[in-house]
């Protein structure tokens, strides 16, 4: 037992899938796949992968002044899972089915109205909470961070990924310590990328400004080091914190002497990692804009903490006046995107990543897959996820569709890589990517 | 407008060039080539960086004890400037033509006399301004380096490029903002080239004397923790502080434990970054002479800040007693080393990066050159800019002579890289150097 | 002379052998060859390397809590040297030949008696020097490190290679600059590697106490803050000071949150600097024996020290106990494993890398090697050496068998680079390790 830190997942699930030989731990079946161990432990973060991708969830929102942002916290994040999948009256009944009437397509609009119904009271409880909520909030911050403040006053400065980021970059079936490992390799070009950005305005003045503060400090310095009493005259001390202070924040904004630029190679490493990237930051890696879309998925450490602090105000409104209206959908998509797989029980269908299913033609599955608009999953997530999971786990064997495509792209990646580079290839720019990911990995 | 700092360079040419295009915006010549803009805004410094190159300036000094040392300041610059392209009596008569009578053979000595007469009035009066920079320099000094010197006292021991190796190492046409980024590249691997080399002789005294500093530092500390009151004991406390700075000095004379010492490899990483080296560095990196005559483009911060202060005392010398007997060598090169282009004017023929006038047969224009040793860049200076040039405007059409030294160079690179690697191939060190450093970029 | 430091090892040796050749400055020899070279500078060393590669010498013991732990000091290591090289009545006569009694078999019994006497008065004389000497290690080390300590209290915490580790992974013929450069080279990998294992339970258990920890210290920053009084109460001020002590031990166990987890491929690297590894590591690398297992040859600083301080306590009993019993085996290494080399003396017979007479069948010497079990270097050390010699040594002529093993070896090489990667190789894991340890050379 004292070892079981040290086994690696690879051990664990083979010694999973060896017992299911020996001892059939689960009875409906004979033989567990690693797709059945998978489905079993994400159920249902594979529902909530698919419906942000499919942009079911109000996470989007038009702010009066700061423009598109994204909301996404972890109060929000564990109200959703409250309305779906645990609390009382959700959509499941037990842990792995789903209840039988949201299967069936006839009384969906009953089912909707009391889905919306269950939203309103959740909602209302959390506005009525919403004071204890906050203090606790605000005293977790404070308890949490008062200290790292004071030893490393930077580290407010510093990025980390947002919930937001993790779900959007999550691969279906995709374990908790995969994507954090993928993330954390993805995280040193990422804060680089986003500090590369300083605008040069910006800079002009700060230089200026922080020379200004500067020139006084040295001042109040050098009389400091002639005649210490200097400090105790009134406001001398108060002074030198302040321009110290002034100093340090122009400086944040010029930047490093020999700091080499070159976002396109470092969007390249992170694409290569993080594997999602929307198709329009291709080639525009220099731009202002995809930086600030990067950024909401990889924000200010800062920023989290205030997102977390407004959560309690923010996430009732979101619940009642954005969820609400999407009841309908929700029930839809349950009732659309739900199979029953044999030993495992209700998955979400996204989750089968079965490219005839859920392909996108723009991601290379076209001619193989069969999906409607609806049915399609968004920036190649089946076409990626399928990938990631056959190399993640080689010994599995996926079914005939998936094998032919996925044989076919390994032919695509030899062949690239033998004659021209994918970067130079006048495919669409997805399916580039695609093999850029492949090559990567 | 506001987007215009995240445009890139060549996007803002590309521009250009489309606009003259439908507009006409120069009105000599219907199309603009990349190397026309870059003529144009480069037209001064390109000849700078050709005097340095041909050894014209005087900037190596032979000093009674420091032995030969290169002295370029930002004030002599200015003066070099004022001298010959925008003072009053200058030799340009606007931005971009060269008065007549400079371009006439005839009259050359006579304008030697003239400008010499100009560098004397000129040296005066820098001689009689001197205490007022000097006293402008100090001040400038104090207000911008006082504050940094007490937030991180060790930012003097840091590196920065010379300002004569920011010339030296400038190809022709070479815009700022591309060579602010080959040594940014280079900075890491040079800073780390120049740390490696510590005298071992040195180091073991230093061990020695660090250790005995620090075994009476032991003790007062200790005494200090037992009782407190020791620090009142009169010279304590200034000993203590003097020990620890003895014990600071001393260990940045030990190097690292676990220093890898491979000065080899990293000077090829650094020229393939900086790509011009003499050609006796090769194979002599751990060589002392090799490093001090890197520090020489390469130095320490707080050398340069005290060329600075000093500055103002040296320049009227210079100019005086070193640069007014050169006054005719300079008339010579200025009327030689002129071509008009239509639509840019006057420029440095040097810029034009011709293999065939001003080529070098040691850099693989055997054959292709016509150049007197006269005529010939330094270096390979003209083999070096052209590729350069050639590399960062790809759509650029250079003229008919310059694509066959081009493509020839392509097919050596070619042949090479097939074959046995450039490092051991037995033609000569530089035409090697110049392989090395194409296969680099 | 005073370019003598920067001269490479390359240029020295080849000025030797170039001196010999003209001078004749060893009589007996018309030539030197580089091995020549380096047995008369390491004799001793290559002793010791193959003694501790036989695990002649009592360095591994049981202890009662702490499991087989690895005790090497540098005062034991001085004690072998003693006893075996330079004392008065040790093994050789002079520097370079072995006393004649010692290299017949006929009186084994006898020397090893008079060998055993010898090393109960060397350690007794230890146990009487034992206070004088424990004075003098307490006041080196409070010398050395009090003033380290108190600059940065973290160096204490970081790692180096053991004295134990330093004898283990030299190989025969390796001087002290090119061992050390090996190391150093490993040194990053290395300190990546050990510090990428942290208890998860630990971790969680860490994480707790530091957030409870940082509350209560929350709690006085914001009244220290709110009136600075505070910190005049009693307890409150050391109050404050302990918990930071207890935030930073508890955050020295909470892994970083973007750490990247691969300790296989970084043992990988590791195994490219160092090349020696048990086989057991491999596809092992995640598990906590085996970080262990590395930390006898990579210890942490502090441990470093703690073991030099009580070096003279357990020097004497070591000797006493554990070497004496091992003088008739030590005896019969000596005259089993010294030959005469001509031009160098006696010098050890592993130092010849003769894979005839001491390769190892696992190390790919199959067929090639006539030696018996204890005849035969451990961990492929022969092979390896041999290897090593012969890449930086290429001017090299080695005997007819070496050059037979090398050809062979590059020939593996050759085809495994071509065919399927070494990692893959369905080879004993030793061979594996010596085609990627060349490969990566």
């Amino acid at each position: 037992m004292g070892d079981l830190p040290y086994y690696t997942w690879e051990e664990v699930q083979s010694r999973i899938v060896q017992i299911q030989k020996e001892h059939q731990i689960c009875v409906h079946k004979k033989e567990l796949s690693e797709l059945d161990v998978s489905h079993r432990i994400l159920r249902f973060k594979n529902y909530m992968v698919a419906m942000i991708n499919k942009n079911l969830l109000p996470l989007q929102h038009r702010m009066p002044l700061l423009g598109d942002s994204i909301f996404y916290t972890r109060g929000l994040k564990y109200n959703f899972q409250l309305i779906f999948f645990w609390g009382p009256g959700c959509l499941f009944q037990n842990e792995w089915s789903l209840k039988p009437e949201y299967k069936r397509a006839g009384s969906r609009l009953e089912l909707a109205e009391k889905l919306s119904q269950r939203i309103l009271w959740i909602g209302l409880a959390n506005l009525l909470l919403c004071p204890l909520v906050l203090v606790w909030q605000i005293l977790y911050a404070f308890f949490s961070y008062t200290e790292v403040l004071r030893r490393e006053p930077g580290s407010l400065g510093a990025r980390c990924w947002s919930l937001y980021g993790r779900c959007y970059l999550r691969h279906f079936n995709e374990l908790d310590h995969q994507l954090q490992a993928r993330l954390s390799r993805a995280y040193k070009p990422a804060s680089k990328y986003m500090n590369c950005f300083l605008s040069p305005l910006l800079a002009v003045a700060a230089k200026h400004m922080g020379f200004l503060a500067g020139s006084v400090l040295a001042v109040l310095i050098a009389l400091t080091v002639y005649d210490e009493d200097v400090l105790a005259v009134e406001h001398v001390l108060s002074m030198v914190t302040l321009l110290g202070v002034v100093v340090t924040i122009c400086r944040s904004f010029i930047p490093e002497e020999h700091m080499v630029f070159c976002p396109e190679q470092l969007l390249k490493v992170i694409l290569a990692h993080i594997h999602y990237m929307p198709d329009h930051w291709q080639r525009s890696a220099h731009r202002a804009e995809t930086r600030s879309e990067f950024a909401q998925l990889f924000q200010y450490k800062a920023v989290f903490i205030l997102e977390e602090l407004l959560s309690p105000l923010l996430t009732p409104l979101v619940l009642i006046f954005k969820l609400r209206p999407k009841s309908l959908e929700i029930i839809d998509f349950f009732r659309n995107f739900t199979v029953e797989v044999v030993g495992v029980g209700d998955t979400c269908s996204f989750a089968q990543m079965d490219v005839r299913q859920h392909g996108n033609p723009a991601w290379m599955s076209a001619g193989k897959t069969e999906a409607s608009v609806y049915q399609q999953a968004e920036d190649g997530k089946t076409e990626l996820s399928l990938m990631h999971f056959a190399i993640t786990n080689p010994r599995w064997q996926p079914p005939r569709e998936c094998s032919a495509f996925l044989s076919h792209l390994r032919e695509r990646v030899q062949k690239d890589s033998g004659g021209t580079t994918p970067k130079k290839s006048r495919r669409s720019g997805t399916a580039a990517a695609l093999l850029w990911i492949v090559t990567a990995v």
